[in-house]
């Protein structure tokens, strides 16, 4: 399981102020927290209105001091997307986070991808709205897919994002978005899943709980990365659990060795 | 989801010497509780050595005053079943839990499904051990249900259980029984799965995380019921979710409702 740490991101409340006033400290520090939490990469969201650029640029130079883990360019404009791109000077290369089947997005990212070494994050948005069914999404999917690996993109670079949506808006939305894991999968059986969690739980009380339990469900229908709080004590003894019963953890290594380090203690979380 | 209350086991170290004693009160608290708490049958395990019938007989009287809820007859006797079966006045038919391809198993049991009205847990050890591989469970399934049609019974009264082994003891366990749901389900779409939780984690520490995970698990995949202690808050609170996750909630009212009545608050669990 890839894990992206979701938690520097300017549309949170406690980040914003501390990017605008430059708090490289702040930031640094929640970097670091997130490496030793088991983050693989770290998602750094610029969007602060007006300064979308520059705030990238300053958030990839603040976060690369202190740890050489890949990022995970999180922005709706493609010009802070080329900043991070530009300023990032990591071996291992970064997530363009994301691409959807929009025109405007297409227009304005696919060159990125020719122009840059990086993996990115297939969203299933189009101007057509966010998908419905399955089918939809594995069309959506393959057409996406198609268009990348016209702008020089490998399958294997590519994330694809089923675009969850809220059950409180619709009761399949959650499964939905789960079961078209699979079916995307067998269809190109190069590219991997992604998804944020927070989403599905939209509108409804003890967001945590779904969260944490939606992850879990997404794991047994197949996803490969996921966009997460990595400082969730119980998500993250959550995820070594699940890997150990799907058969992702020979001997049980990886969960005995967590237990050794207290990660699987839970008392009060 | 289909809850089987797992609490009244004479193999539990706090039952037997209530059962012993015939501790009518203490036994029906444990049946009242797993009541409220959501339990859609009661599991009674007679196991007391040398007295495996007549506890049945007591267990079967002393939970039936208290409640209407259908049992679930848990004993490697079929004695004990027999007595059970003659005892239970309830409305619905009781589980026989459970009975497996074994020689002995099929001998003494198969009588009872013809002679009484029940639905079965099919668990599919048989005289070679315990089954390896997905498809050999699917071959044991289909083996089973078929033996037990011809003592009568519909694959609609048969829960199969996969039976669940230790991950501790080879990687691929858990995967593989939760991966058996569907399969043994495409082949006979009738038939219901079930499993207990607890065989998963044998050997490791933290098994109630890894129980609590593992249900979610095989959730996603499939499962129909479970043998589970109602009490543990944070599990059934789980199960809540993932329904509403699963689409098994139209408009998100169970989950609603649970939240209203204090269900999903998991304070210090």
């Amino acid at each position: 399981m890839i894990i992206v740490g979701e938690l520097i991101n300017c549309t949170r409340k406690a980040i914003a102020p501390a990017v605008e006033a430059r708090d490289a400290s702040f930031i640094q520090d929640l970097a670091l927290k997130q490496v030793d939490a088991g983050a693989h990469y770290l998602d750094v969201n610029s969007g602060l209105p007006g300064q979308d650029v520059e705030a990238m640029e300053w958030l990839v130079d603040t976060v690369q001091v202190v740890t050489p883990l890949p990022l995970c360019l999180d922005s709706a404009g493609a010009e802070a997307m080329r900043a991070g791109l530009e300023r990032y000077r990591g071996e291992h290369p970064s997530i363009l986070n994301s691409i959807t089947l929009e025109a405007k997005s297409l227009d304005e990212k696919l060159p990125l991808v020719g122009g840059f070494k990086c993996l990115v994050i297939a969203l299933l948005m189009s101007d057509d709205g966010v998908p419905g069914s399955v089918e939809e999404r594995v069309d959506r999917a393959s057409q996406l897919i198609e268009t990348l690996a016209g702008a020089g993109l490998d399958a294997s670079s590519i994330f694809v994002d089923p675009c969850v949506l809220p059950v409180s808006a619709n009761t399949r939305n959650g499964l939905d978005a789960i079961n078209s894991f699979g079916a995307i999968k067998a269809r190109h059986p190069e590219v991997k899943t992604i998804c944020g969690l927070s989403n599905v739980s939209y509108g409804l009380p003890e967001r945590r709980l779904l969260n944490q339990v939606y992850m879990l469900l997404a794991m047994a229908k197949g996803l490969d990365a996921v966009i997460v709080n990595p400082l969730d004590r119980r998500l993250m003894a959550n995820m070594v659990a699940a890997k150990t019963l799907l058969g992702q953890d020979e001997w049980c290594t990886n969960y005995i060795s967590a237990h050794r380090e207290g990660k699987l203690d839970l008392e009060g979380t």
